[in-house]
C-alpha cells in the first residue's frame, strides 16, 4: 500500500479537468465512484462488504483520501483489493487533479471499479468534480433524517444515497420516509439504498446497482 | 428569532480579527464557546440539555451557523434562549468576521454565555479562529474512536472533547480508552467528559466545566 502527499491543483478548470479524466476512464472501461459522506457514517466498512462480495467479479481498486493517517487503506488492502492511501495536505476534498494524481499511484493495472473514497465531510466534496461517473453518498441512521435541509448540495449532486447502520434504527428516532422525501424534494432523481454493513441487510440490491453501472460503463 | 445570511471576511488577518473580538467579549464578562462537530454528533441536542440546566443561572444565547435551514435556531428558541441563525452561503466554516457579525444580531442585551454552534464539519471550523474564549468539541460514539488519527487538527486545537451519545455504546465497537488515548496524544491538554443527552449521564461533570469557564470570564 502506499501513502501519497497531495496538493490541490493549482487551476481553475477543475470542471475541465474532470470532464477529461472521466472520459479517458469510460474509455477504458473503468468505473470510478466518488464516495461521500461524514466522518464515521460506514464508508470504509461499506467498502469492505461490497469489495468481498464482488471480488471474484470485478477487479476492484480503492483510493483512500484523508486529511491524515492510512488505517482504511489498511483495512482495505486486507481484503486483498489494491488500495492507495491519498493525504490531501488539511484540504477539505479531493479535486480532478488530486484524483488523477491518486489514479497514477494505481500504476498500469485494468480496473473495472475504482472507488474514491473522499475526505469525511458533507460539504465541501460536493462541490468539486473529481472526474467520477458516479457521485455516491452515505448518510448513516446515528446523524439524522434532517441532514438533507442542512446540507443540501451534498443530496443534490449526489446520484445514490445509501443510509447506512440501518440495525441500530431502534435506539435512533430516525424517520426513513421524512429524510428521503427531503432527500428526493433536492434531487428526484436519487436512487436510495438502505443497508446495514453489520447484517448485511440491503446490499444486495446496492450491488446490483454497482455491478449495473461497472457494466455500462463498459459497454460505453 | 432571525436567519442573517454570512460572507467570508475579505481579510488576511482572522487572527487579529479574532484576537480583537475575545478581548472585547472578555471584557463584558461573556463566555463565547466555539462548538464543533461532524454532523450529526449531537450538537444541538447536547446544547438543549445544557440551556435547560443552566438557564436559571446564566443568561444564554446560542448562535446556530448552517450552510442551510433554521431547524437548529428553531429548536434552541423553543426552550426560551435567544437564538439567531447564520447561513455560511455555502462556506464549510465560521471565521471571526462571520462571528462578530452573528454577535452583532443578538443585540445590545448582555449574555454570560453565547455558544456558536459551528457548521458540522471537523476539518474546515478548526483552521478558523472566531474569536471564541474556548474551543469545544464533540465526537459521538457512532462515528468511532480511529477520529483523531483521521482529523488530528481539531483534536489538537480544542480545549474540551466531549464524547457524545454514550447510550448507545453497547451497539458499536467504540474503544473509549484508544479514543482518549489517542486524543490525548495529539494535545495532553485537552479535558474529556463522555455524556449521554437522552439519559442525562455525565451533564454533571460537563455543565460543573462550563460554569467554572464562565465565572473566570467574568473575573478576567
Amino acid at each position: 500500500m502506499r501513502i501519497i502527499e497531495l496538493k490541490e491543483t493549482v487551476t481553475a478548470s477543475n470542471d475541465r479537468d474532470a470532464a477529461i479524466l472521466r472520459k479517458e476512464l469510460t474509455n477504458k472501461g473503468t468505473l470510478l465512484i466518488n464516495l461521500m459522506a461524514s466522518p464515521g457514517a460506514g464508508k470504509t466498512t461499506l467498502l469492505e462488504r461490497t469489495i468481498r462480495d464482488l471480488k471474484d467479479r470485478f477487479n476492484i481498486a480503492v483510493m483512500e483520501a484523508d486529511v491524515d493517517s492510512d488505517v482504511d487503506a489498511v483495512r482495505i488492502e486486507k481484503l486483498g483489493a489494491k488500495a492507495v492511501q491519498a493525504h490531501t495536505g488539511g484540504m477539505c476534498h479531493m479535486d480532478a487533479g488530486m484524483t488523477r494524481a491518486a489514479l497514477d499511484e494505481l500504476g498500469d493495472e485494468r480496473f473495472d471499479l475504482v472507488v474514491l473514497e473522499n475526505v469525511g465531510n458533507l460539504i465541501c466534496p460536493a462541490e468539486f468534480d473529481t472526474g467520477a461517473q458516479k457521485r455516491v453518498m452515505l448518510l448513516s441512521v446515528p446523524e439524522g433524517d434532517d441532514k438533507p435541509l442542512k446540507y443540501p448540495l451534498m443530496f443534490t449532486v449526489s446520484d445514490v444515497l445509501i443510509l447506512t447502520k440501518t440495525d441500530v434504527a431502534p435506539y435512533f428516532d430516525f424517520d426513513f420516509e421524512a429524510c428521503k422525501r427531503r432527500a428526493r424534494g433536492l434531487n428526484p432523481n436519487i436512487e436510495i439504498f438502505e443497508v446495514s454493513a453489520k447484517t448485511g441487510e440491503g446490499f444486495e440490491a446496492w450491488e446490483a446497482w454497482l455491478e449495473k453501472a461497472v457494466r455500462e460503463t463498459k459497454e460505453n
